[in-house]
């Protein structure tokens, strides 16, 4: 059974574009590979350094997301990246490997510090942000990483560490593979990508209200000003929430929009209650979860993924010759 | 009793440079102060990872020569880096705070990049030498760091980034203060400054054929050309080892050399053999610290160390809200 490692920021609850994007992704895998999600507090702080008080919260609550949609803590291995300290310890032996000019050519860093502007106040550990995660990869030998197309690169860096430490020290690490989702990025209720620090996402959590109020929000075509005016649903973000959560009426809304039948206010009525009805189940299941059973599951799960990380860094260790 | 934190990167034997720069001074210093001193072999990497082979030896015989000098296990904790993972741990969180210009402008890094002309392939590691070793200063609490004029700027940013941690997150860390040692810079052979890699250096397992032909071999005014020039004994290296290890000979030495009545040849003859003599006791008690009682004496400093470190580590963890 391959080996996949994947994991999120805790900066956040966890919206409908990391639902589709990653962790429906996720679920699925989780029966065919043996699965590592980790729930990256390290990582957090490359930008949320000044900001660390709501982090132990959204660990957990974000953990309990991920439980409540369905991942399994029997069938995949969920833990916190600080509570295995190994991670921090392969970050600086392969620190020592990674030329600067690999960190500062990576596009996914860039656009971070473009987005945020961090121009002039970037951190050495943003820089080394890819580092990081080519520690969490490696250190439980991964060989797929189940990522987005802007995460590529990422894993492109720890492809080429595992290759360079292959080479200096002997064969250790698998070459890991990138595995792309194959929902496509969910926009956010102004069309951008949906993204918690946009103020554009409908969160799992959301209440019906908060829903109907984003969804009425949302960017539509901009052609059908009244009904009976023609849509065009491929570039409308309601529609593509309606491809999402309402398969079964999907068709014939389309043909509705384009010909003018189904009018905008109507079908942000009908997508908000879809996704309300969608994520009904989600909403129940996280009572399942209580932060302390959603706690105890971390701790139990880093405990596991720990024994495998320190099996691998004494592997490394021997190899470099630090032993 | 105010802590110490010093050490030294495992990349070879310890030479009279190391040993008048440093070592006398820690051995002066353990008596006064709760002092650490440590076998950096995480830096080690920052400019020897593709040769990690001689490191294991390194470590032990490096500690040992410690030792056989004069340091005392019973009274500073002389322990290995790696040993006490909670560094690198340390070193993630601290990197998270440390803007990338300001590891830039280090002169220090800028001055070892130039000299091992790493201008196209400074590492990650590398341009964050500096912000492992505040982690090493900070880990311990350290109050003051004895270092050579070259290291102040380490110790410059080791001091903002206690201040930037304490600022962010309430009071954690003394502000460490740089102790410069009062012994010049040792030149080696050459003229320059003693150094490993610059080859140049007597080391103090040195036989003393070799300390004889190294010193026959050294730099000395070259205005003296024959036994009746006076010399120049300030420009003169042979002259500066007399002052290091021949004081009770220095004034005539000077004397007899500005006078023209000591020659270079007969003046090299009793330097070598003076710093043969001195380094008799060092030699002598190095059998008394045999690599297995060394090796012992680093774990049982490590576990010393590592209850400070853990320590540490657990209140920055909560400061930063990651337990």
């Amino acid at each position: 059974m391959k080996r996949i490692l994947s994991g999120y920021r805790p900066t956040g609850m966890i919206h409908l574009g990391n639902y589709f994007g990653s962790l429906v992704n996720w679920i699925r895998l989780q029966s065919e590979y043996d699965c590592y999600f980790e729930v990256a507090d390290y990582h957090a702080l490359t930008t949320y350094y000044q900001h660390t008080d709501e982090l132990p919260d959204y660990k957990v609550e974000m953990a309990r997301d991920w439980l409540a949609a369905g991942l399994s803590h029997e069938k995949a291995t969920i833990f916190i990246q600080s509570l295995v300290p190994e991670h921090a310890e392969l970050h600086v032996l392969l620190s020592m490997l990674v030329p600067v000019p690999w960190l500062e050519r990576n596009p996914t860093v860039k656009e971070m510090i473009r987005d945020m502007n961090l121009q002039d106040n970037i951190t050495y550990g943003l820089l080394g942000y890819p580092v990081l995660q080519a520690a969490d990869i490696l250190i439980y030998k991964a060989e797929c990483v189940p990522v987005g197309q802007d995460q590529l690169p990422h894993v492109e860096l720890a492809r080429e560490i595992a290759k360079r430490f292959n080479h200096l020290y002997g064969k250790t690490f698998p070459v890991p593979e990138p595995m792309l989702s194959q929902h496509p990025k969910v926009p956010g209720i102004d069309g951008r990508k949906m993204s918690k620090s946009l103020q554009n996402a409908i969160f799992i959590r959301d209440t019906y209200k908060d829903i109907k109020r984003k969804v009425y929000q949302a960017f539509t075509d901009p052609k059908k000003i009244r009904l009976g005016d023609p849509g065009h649903p491929e570039g409308c973000v309601v529609f593509a929430y309606h491809n999402l959560v309402n398969k079964d009426e999907i068709d014939q809304i389309e043909a509705d929009c384009k010909s003018g039948k189904l009018g905008c206010v109507e079908c942000k009525k009908r997508c908000a209650h879809a996704i309300y009805e969608f994520l009904i189940p989600v909403r129940e299941n996280l009572q399942n979860f209580t932060p302390e059973r959603t706690k105890e599951i971390l701790v139990e799960g880093s405990k596991r993924a720990r024994k495998i990380a320190q099996a691998t860094l004494e592997e490394v260790k021997e190899k470099m010759h630090l032993k």
